[in-house]
């Protein structure tokens, strides 16, 4: 049994097929020199910041302090947030702690229930108001600029409860709040210097997706007893294997050098595929992490390039049955990652009471061996089929081993954006769809904005389609 | 305020992008028509008997009438299912019920909680045994051909509890049961029969993507106090539709003539979009009928040909800040479809205590106002961008409009089928996975099976690699 510390294990031996060759792989090794070099320009820039995180005790220690400090009492944690200033403490809670976290009884727990509002979801945010206990219940509310529309909406009607439970004290409801937001800028900043809201700061050089190991993520997981600490350690251990200069030696780099190279033939799907219900989350952090670092219009010299990989999340051994054919006899446009673990209960299978025949070979196993087995197999299968493979061993699902597996990802997203020239740090592809929403909304300014180079149009003469009729033939 | 039974509308007026017009779409008409014709066959021929289902009454009595006279006492129903055999009626579920569902008190929820074991995941698994109550626990195990591993392993786990509970009764424990499969054949068929277990059937002639509206998507949707009738009659109702003779007049056909146009023309991903968390797995039902019905290596005449769709499930508002980013400015390779509705809930946002000018905009208006004009703003930022986007529209999530959508997104992946000229309904894809699982369980004469056209090798022949060294330069 490898040691809590045990560096995880990435293993790329499968990760070639037609037109990617372990060859093609050595000739890239300069491409791969010069994007470390950018890469290394680029921390001491400051525009990788999330690599200081795994240094920065001061910024661990003041999370775990006020957690201790506000988790007394508390039943219910209610935490607004969205995207980047969600995912990351999703993929933490759920690898971390029981998978019915909620349904257990209190005395089992320990630690208070937590509930995402992460969507401007009625039904969602009605639900949850229905079943928590306003006068125990801590509202986290994370956003880093401050403006997250959801976000704000979503934590105005939770503050509402929490005031009417004060009868109509804003102070006496602000107690239990805490805000996570830019340590200077932005509307909830003032907010929050204004009324003396507890709150902690996300370093401006963190960007959303890259912070998870900023409070965004360590002081909701701290208030449910994760052991923070761990996660900024495994992730500070693979930040050292990452730094290493030659590529091919780097696993972060050969695993963004093999990318670029399947993408370039005609490989742009990037299959993300734990085998762990309790990692399924860390796929969905994944997701945001590959779409909005990658997905650029333009390179860092402002030509159009509008490159990408897209990444599928898919659970193994579920998925097997809903994804795996496509992935098999499909077209040959991905390539996949396995993340692999073990569980961290044993469950025996029965020797079967009936059909002994057709499931006899199931009784006397685990469902864990069944589990590894078959993501064994299926690996196997789409190496058959010529389909590329990589997989990254945690071993187990502790902290340490989560926080070196989202430094290695993050430090191979970093090494694709160097390799493409692109900044991997901005999402200009989204500003539309925000001044759409607040001029809808009934900010007249927002739609004066946005004179772009899609035609030139203001925002106010995009009008979104409301009720076209159906004579129109293509209304159905 | 449409009634229940309000179709459905079905907007396609802005599925155009560069390479893909209005008018090839006019053009296609006579392939449609082609298509059209082989569906009529396939119809005839019993190839496609999910069309059939709405009109079964026999077969939904069947289910109502069980889930009645199971349901007395029962505080947990635990399904056992996976694939086909589990997101039907997942989709059903949290669409339909309370969104805490399982966390309600009992007064609140007044039918029973569920528990899904659709994963060989050890840790779900003993979570879910840590807060069921055996005595009080109604089993369903759900499996077409009576062979899936994952399912029956859990079921066997799940069967010792109440075994345990029974003071070692067998029969005791299968009063707790019930088997939904095959109607004749199948180890669990026989088990049935043999214990005398209640039991439901699948048609035959309906796959496990297309077996929604069969016992296997109904019964536990009975189980839970859904109208499960209205789910039949809304899709009996978009049958009708979708049984429109001109292509260009028929919503399922015209769908997917525009799509496989936009699949010509380069945009093979298929991205499938949902307002609303509560039909967040109404895409995961989509993604698995798309990508197994579609993704085939050969087509009707032998043909090699690697075709597919690859879709991509997204959630609206929550991924605009995950995945919009690519959607905007990544490659012109996806094409998206907006699932939309209306919140059953109607939750006010408050106007602001606070920073009135930044969150003002907010105050007075509803979230289901905001996630609309979120979805809306969405799409025209999309389209402003070039990329193809067309909605469906729910009106309000009821059963009856769920049921019109699950059969119009099959019909249009019949109907794509149709055009490719490949089988919808098989995945032979899948099945060297099952042998490798099953050989390296320990059933030697899987080992023997599968001499097939990639090299002709043995299962036994095709070793997953374990604990290859870290002495290999790909390996980290």
């Amino acid at each position: 049994m490898p040691a809590q510390t045990h560096p995880i294990r990435i293993d790329l031996s499968d990760f070639f097929a037609e037109h990617v060759t372990a060859k093609q792989l050595q000739k890239a090794r300069p491409e791969g020199k010069r994007a470390l070099k950018a890469l290394e320009k680029d921390e001491k820039a400051g525009r990788m910041d999330f690599t200081k995180l795994p240094d920065d005790k001061k910024l661990l220690d003041a999370s775990v302090k006020l957690a201790r400090k506000m988790k007394s009492g508390v039943t219910d944690v209610v935490i607004c947030g969205i995207g980047g200033s969600s995912l990351g403490f999703l993929a933490v809670a759920e690898a971390l702690l029981h998978p019915r976290h909620n349904a257990l009884p209190d005395s089992k727990r320990k630690v208070p229930r937590f509930h995402l509002l992460d969507n401007a979801d009625a039904d969602t945010v009605a639900a949850v108001l229905d079943i928590i206990n306003p006068s125990k219940t801590l509202v986290v509310v994370i956003s880093k600029s401050g403006s997250g529309g959801e976000t704000i909406a979503n934590f105005m009607v939770v503050l509402e409860r929490l005031v009417k439970h004060h009868k109509g004290s804003l102070p006496g409801a602000l107690k239990q709040v805490v805000a996570i937001t830019d340590p200077e800028n932005g509307a909830l900043r003032r907010f929050v210097n204004e009324h003396k809201v507890a709150s902690l700061p996300v370093p401006p050089g963190v960007g959303g997706r890259f912070s998870v190991l900023t409070p965004v993520g360590i002081f909701p997981a701290a208030l449910l007893g994760i052991k923070v600490a761990d996660l900024l350690a495994g992730a500070g251990a693979m930040l050292k294997r990452c730094h290493r200069s030659d590529p091919l030696v780097n696993p972060a780099m050969t695993t963004a050098l093999a990318l670029d190279l399947h993408c370039k033939a005609g490989r742009p799907i990037t299959v993300f595929m734990p085998y762990a219900d309790s990692l399924w989350r860390t796929a969905d952090w994944f997701r945001q992490l590959w779409a909005e670092s990658l997905g650029k219009a333009t390179d860092n010299h402002g030509h159009r390039v509008h490159v990408g990989m897209t990444p599928m999340a898919a659970l193994g051994a579920t998925d097997q049955h809903s994804q795996v054919q496509l992935y098999a006899e499909g077209p040959d446009d991905k390539t996949y990652i396995f993340l692999r673990t073990a569980a961290k209960t044993k469950v025996s299978i029965p020797k079967p009471r009936f059909e002994k025949d057709a499931y006899g070979f199931l009784g006397g196993s685990t469902l864990d061996t069944l589990l590894n087995i078959e993501g064994d197999a299926t690996q196997a299968a789409l190496k058959t089929f010529g389909r590329p493979t990589m997989r990254i061993d945690m071993h187990q699902t502790t902290a340490h081993n989560l926080g070196q597996v989202f430094m290695f990802l993050e430090m191979v997203t970093a090494g694709v954006a160097a390799l493409w020239d692109i900044d991997a740090y901005d999402q200009p592809g989204v500003e539309l769809g925000k001044l759409l929403t607040k001029y809808n909304m009934g900010v007249e300014s927002a739609g004066e904005q946005y004179v772009d180079e899609y035609g030139g149009i203001k925002v106010k003469e995009i009008k979104p389609k409301h009720g076209i009729s159906r004579d129109d033939p293509l209304v159905f």
